[in-house]
């Protein structure tokens, strides 16, 4: 195995790659400053006139259907469509899916339109996309049929990609190799936005490591999850947990980062 | 008198309901991490193909026009709508009511088409909705010519709602009975968009006491005013209290709160 | 020189005047928080139907094309109009100007169409507006080809307007006279928007003072640096300094400003 978040952290800071992230409302200030604090550039445009010349900028895309809408949807697959003739990484976070038809097709189409490298999204979106019973509250996801390692497994090889299935363990598989990170704390899920986070730190590790998706996906959230281990310790609640999180992304330690990162094969 | 702010928090927590916010570009983020702080589930939804399915998954739906524009307008009406057909009780933030012939003539659309249940508004706002005289800038309200707890009697009695004045002491009326809230704190006037966090409380509460909403949206300024207080306390600014309002509200303890609410019956 | 950053912030304390600001949706909350801790009122609106009113209330409106789109290119374009038929001063951030041909090109059409008063961009972005050689990376600015000073000074003659060239220290000139700032702290450039906090600060200035837009815009960029420079002292990283940064600037002396502003004429 050649996980090394450390080594991916390290290269990332080296060569400070521009991400593209088409977002949604409620986090777009908050994926923006946690690309910026681990030190990759993100850079926010949805305009249908400029997206593909943008896109052809970045090392990676992040697509994200939070709070979509129809000209929001052209403008995700414009760019995503770049990407994919140029092999630009691209990170979907389909949040919502399973909570109205309107989120699943809408994640089903950019699925189908778009190379989607990696697939980020919680236990109930991640299901619904391939089938699944899940039980889904808007954008929370409440219980699935599939226990998670096989969903990530099976959702990676029915779509075709890397998925990255998030929760109190994260299971990341290319439907051959499976990866569990089991980095993280509880306070992650009181704040809104954190999965979001995750998968524009995905972007920002994919970007950094193209070429090994299955790796640099669960080195993101090994690397998300130490950072909120330190944004946890001192933190009085969710608030003052938010702001220590982006503190604790600029510090992590690339040399540290390995022996911290709880990644384990299954 | 059946208010119990400690009781309805319990109920809440308990019950982690769903709250569909169609609110402004400025504060999503924000009132979105209250109502997870507070307990409950935010979901951000305006896409004219979705908010029908959305809002009946919800069990309140918050309107905020601080950023309005067409489509945005109609999405809040066919969202206020279906609300209104399945019995969702809906809270009306009518953000610049007074500023701008547009803002107020879509306060008066909205009041007009949805069965709006709480009217959450600053003395300006709710002044010039019901008619009178007011001075607003922008988002502020400077001046009005009514007394306040008068002010939320008439517009109770006018617009047959319950109307919920927030400002250094705030006042909720249903026409017939007026209660006043005493807790608060300055620091929460330096902070943009906590009156709209204050209407996405009063969404929650509403969700878990639907059937005495006078009593909810007095129960939900006082919740929020007891962590404004708790956050004030060790803050140094208003950046640091915005960041503790979160960690306060999650922290409110249901069995403390009856004892730290100032609500009179006038 | 007139320079007294302390003198405009107490005046602009006394009048508190309404800051109208079309702005991106990465930072709004930012820079409404930022000028309600200064001092001043902000007020976000984008909708066609109310722009003209709303800017016609305003002391200042700020323009900035960071998450652009057709529709709220329109807005700027009636806003800004409006404000130059009325003598209200506007700044123009033409975030990402360089990066897409869409964004340098709308840049372009407000400089011609508006009475622009004072231009706030980085490096990059400014050298693109004058013609000059950049190396643009998304929304930051790598590297170009003019000393700041002459570049602040070529694009005042260049566009007839007060520009304001922010980096390491800031240069601010008219075309005749070039003020530089030294205020500030590395960590404002670890978090996303504060230059558009910087554009957001400038529009408050001017207000207070818009007879004088050279001086204003340097007082302006010092009053942040100097409120930059407190919240770094204490600050753990680039989460906690963002929370001080609103403390900082609710917190600024007037009487003490004007001896911690490093302003001098070139």
């Amino acid at each position: 195995m050649t996980v090394s978040p450390g080594r991916t952290l390290h290269e990332l800071r080296e060569r400070k790659p521009l991400v593209h992230q088409i977002t949604n409302y409620v986090v777009m200030n908050e994926t923006a400053n946690a690309t910026l604090a681990l030190g990759a550039l993100p850079v926010m445009a949805h305009a249908p006139e400029e997206v593909e010349e943008m896109v052809g900028l970045a090392s990676a895309l992040v697509l994200n259907i939070g709070t979509l809408s129809e000209h929001w949807i052209e403008a995700m697959l414009l760019a995503g469509r770049t990407a994919t003739e140029r092999g630009i990484p691209t990170v979907l976070d389909p949040v919502g899916a399973g909570a109205t038809v309107y989120r699943t097709e809408t994640a089903w189409r950019i699925l189908d339109e778009v190379g989607v490298t990696v697939l980020r999204g919680n236990a109930g979106e991640v299901a619904t996309l391939v089938g699944a019973d899940a039980e889904v509250r808007g954008v929370e996801s409440m219980a699935v049929g599939f226990e998670p390692a096989e969903l990530a497994r099976e959702a990676a090889r029915q779509l075709g990609l890397v998925a990255s299935v998030t929760g109190p363990v994260d299971h990341v598989s290319d439907g051959a190799r499976t990866l569990a990170v089991a980095n993280g704390d509880p306070l992650l899920a009181s704040v809104t936005g954190t999965g979001c986070i995750s998968s524009a730190v995905t972007g920002c590790f994919l970007a950094a490591k193209p070429e090994e998706p299955l790796e640099a996906a669960a080195e993101a959230l090994a690397a998300l999850g130490v950072a909120a281990e330190d944004a946890a310790a001192g933190a009085e609640g969710p608030g003052t947990f938010h702001a220590r999180l982006y503190d604790a992304l600029a510090a992590l330690d690339p040399d540290a980062l390995d022996g911290r990162a709880r990644i384990s094969e299954l």
